[in-house]
């Protein structure tokens, strides 16, 4: 088993990130020095400039740009919401505390800035994000969802109080959650060589209890339906700072499948931001073949699902691996979904015995 | 600061657990070999038979009993059923392997044992309960909701490969799940005096950034919402085993309220259990009063909060204490709701240097 190691990472992002407001701050300064209205230009974010690029693998925003100016009466709102966005930012980054979205519209008031409401302050906060090319997540705007991880990853952590302290994420066998302090952490060493996300708890507890993590050196990932944008990133960084594949366990039905597709490809929303998606992550099942190869217990698929599978079936994200688009159409054919939990017909360990190691070779094999 | 310990707990509670299951076979067994229709009493759980008990101060069921005998061709399925739940939990019990109510649905078809669908196997394991007087998760069938704990508690795991392991659950300042291996692990020792239940993830991120479990001794619990059955056993835990009292925050509406209440004195579904419960547990708000007291930011009640006020006016468990009826009242009458981050206008940790303290003391005041 190999250490490696992957250090500094954080650090130097930090730097970046600091860098990023200054370099927005310096801009209007100068400005305001040279005696010109100042002006913050940023791509549009509209839907006529949100394209899919094939090689990046994700939405990204075209040449359309924008610009607030201070100089614009209709500006002058969205402008003053924006400087003091990236203040709050640069106070919160600062001073190292976290905060989530619903906090930056009441602490607004603190500072005597309005918001009509939270999805204005919402939308200025996309705006910071698309002047500095910076996900919220950097300025310690957090979502409140936690998901959560397990297995041998030794990490070091940054935030006040634990600074230069590690832990190994096998220390406690329910996972630790996914939150601020270990998604700023660096990564220190680990033996996995591979990582597999789960999308709900029973099965990431039974992959946990039936010893995943040690018979396929694997880190687990608990996503709790919809990974958060942490989780996202935090599974980004495993891939590319560990050099390391990810595999992606879902029911299996649209929803599932569209899990898989936004840990890889990301979502339109966020196509003025990278380092969310991980585009060698592989959707490993439960597929629609599945469902028929191992006689699973079924449930119909109602109007929703088969609406959604059409829907897939055009979206831009569905065109690369052929593997999207002869799922999708196996289920239409079969009309049926099954959930993970379908593997325990037969036997609770079935799924760990059996299934998992068909997948992963099977994946292992496709990629050679 | 004191050491609290208190051990042994869990293993002695392992044995009253397969005790349970046992009687219940031995029993199935005697009448069998005394040449009888094996029968099951247990109690009813029709609503005219679920009743509130002021004393216990949570719903309990009355006298009414229902048979499930053998010997009744209606029974025979049924019965058949509840042997099998049986049989299946204490094979989860020996082997120590959890599952979900869904993988028990699923499970079933190893067996050739029918269910028409996932109500009627929830239900054959609410019977299994109500047969026992044992929760589904001492027999290892969990929910699939995860929540989270932080704070100053040495635990010693009992389950598989962790035996006699020890964690501080400090380690990880983002929390550690609340799953099945906290909930089965020994108490060893701890410096808290008291526990904080938080309804929000950022709230929660919040309380361990700005030292709350430091400054206040406390054990920070995160319900994520309504908390999950198995953080309510784990409240109740904390509050018996290591004898210090609980407060629950949650957001100034009657759904934050009623969380704390769940916590509390349960609900009419869990009438046949104990252990669920904290009666002694107090709501600390965010109260009505204090959205008045500190002047939050609020949004106005719709209808279906007024709706779900009126019915909690009503509702037996919500008698006890006046302040309950004060607060419902208030909530009426000012006709505003507020969320917790609603303190953030006053800055960010103004929660934390000001409204905490006061409503900790307070609280301690009126229990003196």
């Amino acid at each position: 088993m190999t250490q490696k190691k992957s250090k500094g990472v954080i650090a130097e992002k930090k730097n970046e990130i600091m860098g990023s407001l200054k370099t927005l701050g310096t801009q209007i300064y100068d400005q305001l020095d040279s005696g010109n209205f100042p002006t913050i230009t940023m791509p549009s974010r509209s839907t006529e400039n949100i394209h899919y690029d094939p090689d990046v693998r994700q939405y990204i925003l075209g040449d359309k740009s924008v610009t607030r100016s201070a100089r614009n009466i209709r500006h002058v709102k969205p402008f003053t919401q924006l400087a003091w966005a990236a203040m709050f930012s640069n106070e919160l980054t600062f001073h190292r505390k976290t905060s989530t979205l619903r906090d930056v519209y009441y602490s607004a008031q603190a500072y005597n800035m309005t918001f009509k409401d939270q999805q204005e302050s919402n939308n200025i906060i996309t705006d910071l994000e698309t002047a500095t090319g910076r996900s919220r997540e950097d300025f310690n705007i957090f979502p409140e969802e936690r998901s959560a991880v397990f297995g041998d990853l030794t990490i070091e952590y940054t935030v006040p109080g634990y600074e230069g302290k590690t832990l190994n994420l096998s220390s406690h066998p329910d996972g630790v959650l996914i939150g601020p302090a270990l998604t700023s952490s660096e990564f220190a060493s680990t033996t996995a060589n591979k990582v597999i996300a789960i999308e709900k708890g029973g099965l990431f507890t039974r992959f946990i209890e039936e010893n995943v993590h040690k018979k396929h050196n694997a880190i687990l990932v608990l996503t709790a339906g919809q990974a958060p944008r942490q989780t996202r990133y935090f599974l980004r960084r495993l891939h590319d700072e560990l050099k390391i594949p990810v595999y992606i366990f879902t029911d299996g039905d649209p929803w599932g499948m569209h899990i898989a597709m936004v840990i890889i490809s990301g979502s339109a929303n966020a196509a003025h931001l990278r380092d969310l998606t991980t585009p060698d992550a592989v959707w490993s099942g439960v597929w629609a073949s599945d469902i028929v190869d191992y006689k699973l217990p079924t449930d119909p698929l109602d109007d929703v699902d088969i609406k959604r599978l059409h829907e897939l079936q055009r979206d831009p994200r569905y065109q690369g691996d052929p593997m999207w688009q002869r799922e999708i159409k196996m289920f239409l054919k079969i009309k049926r979904k099954a959930e993970q939990e379908a593997f325990s017909r037969y036997g609770l360990t079935y799924i760990v015995d059996e299934y998992l190691p068909t997948k992963l070779y099977e994946k292992d094999k496709k990629k050679k």
